[in-house]
Order: structure tokens, then sequence, then C-alpha cells
């Protein structure tokens, strides 16, 4: 059982999340979403961001707008605008689409290039020659604009079966040109790990450093990743929690966790790779795509034990029956069903919002606090703000702003101006009752005028809150309308933006509840 | 790119579905979910079905008892009981768990020992030679009763590491005792491809056959399963959909597709690799656990495709674009359709649901009703119900089943025990009006209670229609409550499951939209 020698200090580790994962089906990502996003990302420790297609779609375009305006500030990680070389017959300097590649003002540029004779001539219908200019006219243009560039050699590994010498031509022709790293694709996804040393040393002969872009389409994404790298790549490509087309990328956090933990690389901080799972974990929160509890290192139940067979061993040596400690990635070993948050996290999450949590007791009382809500469908990986909530009232802090005495709200298919929808909010504030009416937009709409309307005379600072974004997630899937929903509220006083969690037996009553933590703690803090 | 020589006659395809799957948390299998997995597991035509583990528990000894019984006829499958080593200091003869196993009547009987020194030491207490008396005594026992034994060599490859010489003993010992085969245990998942090799030669060394049993800890658990294959492994260990503890087992249909249609290896019957689609599926219906639309070979998303870049490109040449014929193991290659989709995509989709849109005006009409539909918020990438209707509407195919006149919807903080909505719908149907007002836990609950209670009269089959799923988007982040919402709503009739979308200005209006379409499209199959 040998392990490869440590890794070169200029290894790459490559996130494609914003461009590639958001292929996967039922990803829909805003500017908001994917300046978030690229946080997270910034905190993982991961050395590039793909952050899209500028020019591709208004989106990606707006992304990197935004980010060279300032909106996106990144402490570790090189932002990535990603393109494809120019088209046939034309020149690079009059391609449209290379010119939004310069015009998202990134150090780093990476282009696709097919390096598959068939796609070229079938898909791409120009001859093998001129793919290989357009790659070099396209790689020297972009060096000659001051960017580093990377190229993606898509369907390498088919195109090298199909006809090895073009498939390295194209390596060649991107290296002579100028790109800084060629990265191996296995666009379709079926390779398996034993066939990956032969084509990565081959191509490894024409001395340009290599990359490896992977998908799961044979379940060994990971695995055909960490295979390339045995064999010499220095540049790894993936996904956060496997987004991406059909069967996903490459899920990145397993690759790290792998080369860190097994083979003691050291790709990213030990205290990022400790955030692993509150990241993977808040990235699905803004994706709104359930991250599966199976994931490798931080699902919820990566290390959990069911077996009765392990169960009192477990007690004899933890380690006996996990083969990492799950603190190293920021889980916890759960016994039976349990939670994501062991004592740790919670003093680490308390210390990051000010609160002073050292003491054991106090800290054990807000653990099996979050425990509990949690198992009753509440999640604070992303929602901060009811988290600080929770934690102040098991603090015995009591923040008694307003006093909610009753509300409804009614919804009619018949469209008016004002709205479809009635809430009526009664509520006692600063000693005095207050009911107020709000129309709106749908019930929550209206349920969000009504409260606002109904705090104002105590409080004139809610005139400032506003409801920005909800995302709403059925929690016990198969019981159909009834069963238990998960709301997450966004809402922004014009400075800051706050994450509130509600749960119910419906949308409305966990978007009430959201709501309500949500304005509770805008007081707090404009109070 | 070399491909291991065809499979030896004897190679074992091993599910332990029903035993280690169901440790996953969640899973919970009565007898009768059980036998009907089993029957599923027979028709994928695996070897060997481990179905439990009689005296551990009441409900495998039961379903042993109804095998037995002759409650389970399997055409290709051999049933196998699993059991433990007798206990220290015993005799297996006397050991009630020991016999238990030879109560069960299966021709194959496997049983785990510990191979790792100190999980024998102090987990098990007891001393590392005892450990071996267990394993000789309990396998003789179950040979001198005529059973085929397979013992399960359990932290083999952590045991190999922390002592070699000890790891080794234990595969020798249980070959002496007539073992057929040692299954080499991943039991803590840790281990990486590159580490199979190694070990599992040193153990081909003892002479017997052996087997591979891997946990995706390191998300590897195929990779790991081939490449012990590749080192000489015989007998292949996993479930059906990666059930298991954690992270869950090898996945048993992704191993059998990458060794039959990657390395030509002929394990299953072709006819019933083409089924895997259905069985996975239907298994996880008995399961009630969500299948991953990304599980490879057998996800619904497994040969979707949504990039533009694809779209025109597949139509030259679909199999440009995937690793496999998704015939071949009964999928089906699916566009998405979506915003950055064109038309040759919408005439894809539009063909694999049974219409001709070869005609290119049509073709141009539904892609330009579904590009101005998408920039409504609507999204027909998983909504394929909601895109068939579109496309009928749009070729004048109109399917009046009834008309909706009027519903509200009121929702109050009060809970009762038979929900805090209430709904009023009011239809035509069939030349009749009806009116219902139903009751639930929310108010989409109460609508699809009004709604189906008032569609009733007319269509009784709607009785069979169940809400299973809904997913709530906003889309234009920054106008707060007031922005557009997007529903995705999942039905079934117990045999398939449809998906469509709403867009509204709020979460009901979008709900009641995709609610509404999923009625229509449900009387439309089954009317």
């Amino acid at each position: 059982m040998t392990i490869p020698p440590a890794a070169p200090d200029t290894f790459h580790v490559y996130d494609t999340t914003l461009r590639d994962g958001a292929q996967q089906e039922g990803m829909q990502l805003t500017v908001h979403d994917k300046l978030r996003i690229a946080r997270y990302l910034d905190q993982l420790g991961v050395g590039y961001i793909e952050g899209g297609w500028p020019g591709a779609n208004p989106n990606d375009t707006a992304f990197f707008a935004a980010a060279a305006e300032g909106q996106l500030t990144l402490r570790n990680a090189t932002l990535v605008a990603f393109g494809a070389t120019r088209k046939a017959g034309t020149f690079a300097a009059d391609d449209p689409q290379v010119q939004a590649l310069l015009d998202a003002k990134t150090e780093v540029v990476c282009i696709v290039a097919k390096s598959h004779d068939e796609h070229v001539l079938r898909a791409l219908r120009t001859t093998l020659a001129e793919n290989l200019a357009m790659i070099a006219d396209t790689v020297s243009h972009l060096v000659a604009h001051g960017r580093r560039v990377f190229v993606d050699a898509e369907h390498f590994f088919d195109g090298y079966r199909a006809n090895p010498e073009y498939a390295l031509e194209v390596v060649r022709t991107a290296a002579d040109a100028g790109a800084e790293v060629v990265v191996l694709c296995d666009t379709n996804g079926g390779m398996l790990p034993s066939w990956m040393a032969d084509v990565v040393s081959a191509a490894a002969q024409i001395g340009v450093d290599l990359g490896i872009h992977c998908h799961n389409d044979t379940g060994c994404a990971v695995a055909n990743t960490v295979a390339a790298v045995e064999a010499g790549v220095m540049h790894v490509q993936g996904t956060v929690n496997e987004y991406g087309e059909r069967t996903g990328n490459a899920n990145l956090v397993t690759v790290i966790a792998n080369l860190q933990l097994k083979y003691g690389w050291p790709l990213v901080p030990p205290s990022a790779l400790a955030e692993a799972t509150r990241i993977t974990h808040a990235i699905a929160g803004i994706t709104n795509l359930p991250l599966s509890n199976r994931q490798p290192y931080v699902g919820s139940s990566a290390f959990a034990h069911k077996a009765g067979l392990h169960a009192s061993a477990i007690k004899v040596d933890s380690n006996l029956y996990q083969h990492i400690d799950p603190m190293l990635v920021g889980n916890d070993m759960r016994m039976l069903v349990s939670d994501m948050a062991g004592r740790a996290s919670v003093q680490m999450k308390g210390s990051s919002l000010g609160y002073d949590l050292s003491n054991r007791d106090l800290a054990a009382r807000i653990t099996e606090a979050v425990k509990a809500r949690e198992l009753d469908g509440y999640s604070y990986e992303s929602a901060d703000a009811s988290f600080e909530l929770l934690l102040r009232s098991e603090m015995g802090l009591t923040d008694e702003f307003f006093e909610v005495l009753a509300w409804r709200v009614f919804t009619t298919h018949e469209v008016k101006p004002e709205g479809d929808s009635e809430a009526t909010v009664k509520l006692r504030a600063k000693g005095i009752s207050h009911i107020l009416v709000g129309e709106g937009h749908g019930p929550l709409n209206a349920l969000d005028v009504a409260l606002r309307g109904a705090l104002t005379p105590a409080y004139p600072q809610v005139d400032n809150f506003e409801l920005t974004d909800f995302r709403v997630r059925i929690l016990d899937q198969g019981h159909g309308t009834d069963a238990i929903v998960r709301t997450l509220i966004d809402l922004t006083d014009g400075e800051r933006t706050w994450t509130t969690v509600g749960v119910g037996t419906n949308v409305i009553e966990a978007s009430w509840e959201a709501l309500y933590d949500g304005y509770r703690w805008g007081l707090l803090k404009r109070d």
C-alpha cells in the first residue's frame, strides 16, 4: 500500500461548480447565488473558481461584471472565465465570444477545445487542421492580452482511443500556443481507473502541465481523478456535491479529502477542510438541491452507525470503526438518527457570532437543543440568524420585541392589482396591541405586508426590511402535500442580509415562522 | 487501455441488499418487502442473494422460513443466510446463532469473521488463537452439515495494514476448514483503488477463491471492487442503489454494468441487464428511498443532456455524447428542454414522447412557445408532463377534461387535527358543475383534497393520484415576497410518476397551476 509522494507546490484544485456543475438538471443559479457560492468555495480553499461562460448567457456575464466591480473579494482563489475556441474560418480577434472572455477581466481563462477527430468533423463540421488553427489562434490571442490560459481538451479519452495522434496533437498545439495547463476531459464519463495511466502518460510526453476533468458515468469519477493524479496530472477539476450533467462531475471535496487525508498532500489548509461539511451543506442550501445523506465525508450519514454489531464496539474505540476522524472534515460521528452539529462546531459557530461558548455545559446544552430542532426538520447550516436566536434563548437572553396574538391569510385565483391574497396579523409591541390587514401577491407577501405594518408604529426601522429570497423544501418525501416543509428566508435592511429557517406541516406555517424569526433578528441588530 | 481477460465461468455476483444494505439509515423492510426485492434481484440475474441474519432479528428469521415454505421461487439466484462465527469459549454445535443458520435451510451460508487483530482483542475481547479456533470450528460444523460456506473477513484491509500475518492467517484458517470463498471486506470503506492490488495478491497466495466487499467512504467503492477483480477476486459483493450504512455499499448494478459493458464479461444475461433501470427503480419504490437522478447507468438523468453546446451535435450522432447505448441498461436518452436548448432538442424530446415534430414550422413554433414560457419563469427540463401538455396545445390537440371556475384557500395559525387550511374548488366536468371544500395541512394539501374531490364524480380514477413531492423556487430575487415563484410537483398513480411546473406571483398560484397540469396529464394517460 504505497502512497504517492507529496504533491508539487504548484498543484491546482480547480472548482467548476458554477460552470459545469450548473449544467445539472434542476440547477438554476442567480447572480446573487453565484456570488454566495463563490465565497463558500473560497473558504474551502480551492485555488481556482470557474465562474461561468461570459457571453454565453446574461447571468454569467453579469456575474463576472459584479466580480469585477468588487462584489466578490476572494482570499485564496483565482477567478476563471470559461469559453470556447473561436469559430471556424474567422479570427480570434474578431470573435465576440473570445472578446467576452477578455471583457470578463479575469486573470485566468479556460477554453474548451475539441480533441476527438469525429467531433471535429461531424459536430463542429470543420477540418482537423482548422480545429488546430482555432486552438492556436485563440490561445495566442488570450495570452497576448495577458491572460493565463488553461485548455480543456474535450472528449480527450474517447478521442485518444479513436485517433491517438490527433488527440495528442491537440495537446501539443495548445501547449505551443502558450497554454499553461491542458486538461484531459473524460467528457462522456466512460473511463475506468485502470485505463487512466497509459493515456495520461502518453500525453505527459508532450511536456506541458496536465489536468484531469471526470464525470461519474461509471461511478468512478473520484477514482479516475485520483488515478490520473497518480499518473502525473497536477490539476484536478470537480464540483461541490458532485453537481453536473447526467451523473455529475467528480466530487471535488471527496478528491481533496482523499488526497489530503489518505496521501497526506497539503492541498487546502486543514482548517478549511475542517469546514467542508458546513460549506457543502450551505451550498446545497443555495442550490436548493438536497445533499445526499450518503455523500462521502460530508453526508449526514457518512459517519453514522446503525448496526448493533458496531454500536457496542464503537464505545471501545471509535477509530476502529471509522476510516478517518470525522472532525477533519467538520463532520461528526452520530449514533442512530441525530444531527450535523457536534459541540465543537456549535462552539465554533457561536464564537464566530461573537458569543463565548467555552463553558462546556452551556455548549452541550445548546448542542442538544440544536440536535432536537434538527430532528424536527430545522437546518441551521445556512440560517445563521435563526441559530443566533436559538443560542440566545438557550443562554437566557430573551428578546421580547413583540408577541404575535393571531394571524390568518386568504388566497383566491382572482388577481387584483393589489394582489390575490389578504392577511391579518395581530400582535402586541411595547405594550400596545396592533391589528393590521395586508394585501399582496401570494400569502407570504400579504403576511409580510401585514406584519411590517403592524410593527411600524413601535419599530419604524422595519420599514427598511425587505424579503429578498425564500426557498422551500419538502422533507419527508412520499407523504405528499401533508409532509413536513422547511422554508429558508433571506431578509435585508439594505446593509446586510440574514437568513432564517422555519418548519411546519405546510409552506405558510413554515414561512411564517422564518418571517417571524427574520423580523426579530433584524430588530435585535437595529434596535 | 487493456481490457482484462473474460471472467471465469465461476464468477460470483453476490447481492447483500437485504442484509448489509438494510443497515442504511431510514431502511425498514418487512418480510413481504424482502420477498419482493429478492424476486427483483433474481430478475436482475445475480448469482447469490444474501437474505438476512436468521436468529439475529425476527424479520430475517421469518423471511427464511417463508422462503423455505415455497414463498420465494428463484430462477437464477441461490439464497444465502448470513451469520457470525460461534461465541468464544463454546462449540459451534452448541451455538444457537449457528443453529439458526442451519435452520434457515439455505444451500449457502456466509459467516463474518474478524481478521483485524485489534478488533479481536478489544471489541471481541478474546485471544487471537481463539478467534482462529472460532472460525475453524464454525466453518467445519456448517460444512459437515452440507452447507457451502463463504467467509466475510471483516476489516480485512485495515487488519492487513496493522498485522498482515494475522489477517492472512484468518484467510488460511477459513480455507483449511472448508470455506469455498473468503471475502476480503473493506468494512470501514477507507481504501483507494491503487492500494487494492498488493493486498489482494498477498491473500491470493493462500490459494482459496477470494471475494471483495467494499463501502463507499472514499467515493471509490465501485472502483475498489473493479480493482480487486483486476487483481484476481472472483466474487463481488454489493447492493442495489448503493444502499448501506454510512455512505453505502458498492453499487452492484454499476459494478455489473462496468464489467459487462466495458470489459465484455458475461456476468448476467444481457436481457436481464436491459431491465436494470426498471428493477432498480422498482426496488427504490419498495424501500421508499428516492433513487438519485444521478445514479450511474439507471438514474433518470444518467443519459440526459442539457447544454445547447451538445444538443445540435447529438442529432448528428448520439453515440458521440454517451458512453454506452442506454438501452443496454434499459435507460433512455432524454433531452432536457431548457433555455439553452433550441429546436433540435425540442424535436428530439417530442419524438421521445411519441410526437412527430419533423415539420420544421411546427417544431419552430413549439420552440418559440417553450422559450416564451421559459422567459416567464417556466422550466421544462424536468417537467415532462407540462412540456407534453404545452406541445399538445401548440399542435391543436386540446384535452378538455374539466374547467376550473373558481378556487380559494384560507390558512390560519390555529392547527386542528383535520388541518389548518380550508380550500374551495369549483369546476365543470362532463357538463356538470361541482363545488367541493377540502381541509388539509397547508393550502396546497387542502387544494389537492378539494380538487380531487370535485373531479371524482366525473373521473373516479383520480382517486389513485397522489402528490408525492413539490419543490418551490423564487425566481426574480430582489423583489421580495411579491416575486415570481416556480413550483415543480410530482404526482403518481402508483405505476408511474410525472412532473409538472407552475409559475405565479405566489407559491399557491404556482402550485395550483402545477397541480392543475398534473391532474390533466394524469387524466390524459388514464382516460
